[in-house]
């Protein structure tokens, strides 16, 4: 776990685009930052205080992150003295960046003598077990997709913050990078070891109250040919009650494989159901969620409508109308 | 890849079962191994000529080949002398153990002095891409299982010998440390990250003849919690044009999971059909294979028979009968 509140870090963002990481920490843990913290010519803005790293420490910032991508995911050269302050000045530093800290010499030096952590939240650094498939206690949701990046993540955020609000127990498991840094912990499942992939996602979502829902991220899709493992490993690990069907409608091929369309809603309802039910029998699907946003209003809401009535499900985009309808249906269970 | 021949290393084998790797190189490869190698109170015997490190470099062999596993897969103390004096005589030295021989310091030593290598085969040495799904010349079969350590690796290897007799083209591609042993080569896919399983199936069935079958040696099950992520990237890796179906007819539960049955042919027809049909729509399930070895000459055959039949499907147990029809049914297709 990352020791909050964070000093989001945007560097010299390129364009609002690459400090995503960042938008995501305040979007949905807003009380997880003190500020932000700009570079010359950067181009991104989240409207939270400008903050040097001394005034960052004042305010109680524990966590320095790194809430920017350049192209290629590496540690720019510009970044690294403000790294090296912050570090001095008692902060942890957290990156998500497929470039590591630790490989970074001069910042596992000042870590060192400060006594601080650098915190490569790509890299798994706990030994999972593998899975025992034993029923826990609690309910599980996941987010399956008809595709990668299809808005799994965002739709579990949405639906945790609408079951609060709502006053129900919920808990968004992150298992990806940009997930863990927005609520400070979670396993990189696409970096873990495959035969300890499905245990991993059972240590991520333990026994709990009875009336207490995991949000699962998902990842990847069990109809993409280079991360269907991955998918398949979240879903016989997390052994999910309820599953959100995620789709992303202006697609003209799977993501990265030209080759490859996407299926169906409705194929892919029965594969990841015949699939769920091999460890929990109950496995239901509950709703769909659309992301609309490459469709204009009338054309969105048109698509949600028809999709709804095709497959007898609560369907929204939860960006635009929020994920009430999906919280409703796992409360309804 | 190993450097061939070998010298089968059988230790204080405990009985001939802790010696079964060495069993599948001289059953499989036969023209591998130049000898056998055996200390006090050794307990298996291959019927190989037993030599000493000198005997055996004199015989030509070039990698002394650990064919024996004690109870928790460690590197005995009693075994480090001769390893030395493997590496010293000029032998490489590969294991599948859960221990490593690059973590044994003196082995280390004597490698670097000598030139010679360390060859885990547990471990991961390729950097292998993230999986494209372009789909490859050439023809690939899969075993896939209703559980765990059901005959899959010896189905593959009894089809290529099989193929090989009929003058088919043939490859087994090992993906586990057993296959890798054997073979000489292959992926040790339960070791692999998670983002680069399907990948690295891949690069192990690269594009090949026309008329050439690679025979995938199945991991896990689709079917099993623990592992069925691994399966998936198998299958999406593999793209396969044939299945074999494999089973184990006695088994009270899924290996490891108590709370768990095997499922029926059928339910593993249709669902292995369909993932694999995602990324290979011409997939068939061409045969069936079953481990009778639980059961008699009479009960094996009236099994047999009536699994054919109603599945429609030819049905062997290669281990009884080879596997002659199993790869009459590739060549016809």
């Amino acid at each position: 776990m990352l020791n909050t509140p964070y000093l989001l870090f945007l560097g010299d963002a390129a364009d609002p685009l690459s400090a995503k990481v960042a938008q995501g920490i305040k979007d949905w843990r807003p009380d997880f930052s003190v500020g932000q913290l700009r570079l010359p010519d950067c181009k991104a803005d989240l409207g939270l205080p400008d903050l040097s790293i001394d005034e960052a420490v004042a305010a109680g910032a524990k966590t320095l992150v790194v809430g920017v991508a350049n192209r290629g995911g590496f540690i720019s050269e510009v970044w690294i003295k403000t790294f090296e302050e912050a570090l001095a000045a008692g902060m942890d530093i957290a990156s998500g960046l497929h470039n590591l800290l630790r490989d970074q010499p001069s910042l596992v030096a000042m870590a060192e003598k400060h006594g601080r952590q650098l915190i490569d939240v790509r890299v798994p650094t706990v030994e999972y077990p593998i899975a025992t498939g034993v029923k826990r206690t609690g309910k599980r949701c996941l987010a399956v997709g008809t595709d990668c990046s299809v808005g799994k993540m965002y739709t579990a955020l949405a639906m945790e913050k609408a079951m609060h609000a709502k006053g129900m127990k919920a808990s968004f498991r992150a298992t990806g990078q940009t997930g863990i840094l927005i609520t400070g912990g979670g396993v990189p499942l696409d970096a873990v070891i495959a035969d300890f992939m499905a245990g991993s996602v059972e240590y991520l979502t333990p026994p709990n109250d009875d009336d207490h829902w995991d949000l699962i991220e998902g990842q990847g899709s069990l109809y993409h040919a280079s991360y269907s493992g991955v998918t398949l490993a979240l879903i016989h690990g997390g052994a999910p009650d309820a599953l959100v069907l995620c789709h992303e409608p202006t697609r003209e091929h799977m993501r990265g494989l030209p080759d490859y369309q996407q299926p169906s809603l409705q194929d892919l309802r029965d594969t990841a159901l015949t699939m769920a039910r091999i460890v929990n029998p109950a496995a239901q699907v509950i709703g769909i969620s659309i992301n609309t946003a490459a469709l204009n209003d009338a054309d969105a809401n048109t698509l949600l409508q028809s999709t709804e009535q095709e497959m007898g499900l609560p369907t929204v985009d939860p960006f635009r109308q929020g994920a009430d309808r999906l919280a409703d249906a796992l409360a309804a269970m």
